[in-house]
């Protein structure tokens, strides 16, 4: 938690801010070991970084003053991430890892070798999603909530959603075996397609190159969702 | 597991493999739901790799007649990764993700921000980091084992160890706030060094630059250390 990730519902009308949650007043009496006085950065969800002083910290809560607001988040990655569903534990660290790295719009999107339970899981409820997405800005000090939108089906989104997401963007899909090694430091607005941990099935490379994307790969290695959606981010952007 | 690897001890005299673990067992059961005659991908730890057809399958072993042994493993990183050691879950990830990005030399350091505490887990004892070494591997199809080495004490590595790694190769010491952006697609040989969660300290930074490091970072983002350490090989390599 290296940003105290306000919500506007936990700021009063005096410029001070409450925090009630169990997690985050663990973190800041056991890793922080914050005590009143301490300077502290802060961000509201959706808005500006800046700096708060702790006021008061027990049990119940913690409160803060808050002394600035006038940085702007970092930078978001340009870029449209089309993930497959992975199933729910490396959904959740993946959200976590891409929310860090900068990503704003995230579909999961259900393909062939997606197993259906996946999207029974209780880690794609609201709630749950929103809690990684949080842990991912508090890590790498960002504001700013992802977008995040499933599309249950594949013939739909290929036909009905891709084509308007590709508009003006660069699409570019990676899967094993395509001719084109991933490119790397591009700056163009983009859409990143990565398959599930089965892989795409031929059908669906094929509708997705139809579509327009580009075929890239990282290499012969075969790598787990979350370790080559990181990769791929680091490397493209 | 996309390639079943193979300890040399698991080969018999006839050309025959046996698999009795139960984790890999499980795996060709319920992932691979393989059957006596299917042809799957195998290893040999350290060796070649080449495809191997099921004989025989049930709880209690697998027998493999191995076809033909005679690819080799992808090409390593040239990179020896220091890494200052993380806390134990983030370790045992961490040891993955490089393994299957292909790291082959791993140093764990000990810095002023490590707790102590983290070099007495159970996750640092030999058997349990070749686990997941193995893990990696698996997941990548590669072969060569990563050698780890444990560096406890931060002086003696940097004063008698580290010069010593440098001849004749790059140091790139990625530290928030470092002048340079992480350089990308390089094909020297390098060493890697990447501090702990609380960052490494001032006085570390300035013996690691002194010892002919490049300091370079990733941008303002904070990243864990699992995700840092993907993005920055990503990015380098």
């Amino acid at each position: 938690m290296n940003l105290i990730l306000l919500d506007p519902a936990e700021l009063d009308a005096t410029g001070h801010a409450w925090l009630r949650d169990p997690r985050r007043l663990r973190h800041l009496r056991e890793v922080h070991r914050a005590t009143p006085g301490d300077e502290l950065t802060l961000g509201i969800v959706d808005g500006a970084m800046g700096r708060g002083r702790l006021l008061h910290l027990d049990e119940a809560g913690a409160r803060f003053a808050i002394e600035r607001l006038d940085q702007p988040p970092p930078a978001a990655l340009p870029v449209h991430l089309v993930l497959a569903l992975p199933r729910p534990r490396m959904l959740a660290r993946s959200l976590e890892h891409v929310t860090a790295l900068g990503v704003k719009q995230i579909t999961l999107l259900h393909t062939r070798r997606v197993e259906k339970s996946y999207w029974q899981s209780p880690e794609l409820g609201a709630a749950k999603v929103r809690e990684h997405l949080i842990l991912g800005l508090e890590q790498a000090r960002d504001t700013r909530l992802p977008q995040v939108t499933l599309e249950k089906h594949f013939k739909p989104f290929v036909e009905d959603r891709l084509p308007a997401l590709l508009t003006g963007r660069r699409g570019l899909l990676a899967h094993p075996g395509m001719p084109a090694p991933c490119p790397r430091g591009i700056d163009d607005d983009s859409v990143l397609l990565i398959g599930p941990e089965g892989g795409l099935i031929p059908y669906e490379v094929e509708r997705l190159l139809g579509a327009g994307c580009e075929g890239i790969h990282l290499g012969e290695r075969i790598l787990r969702v979350e370790t080559a959606v990181t990769a791929l981010l680091a490397r493209l952007f």
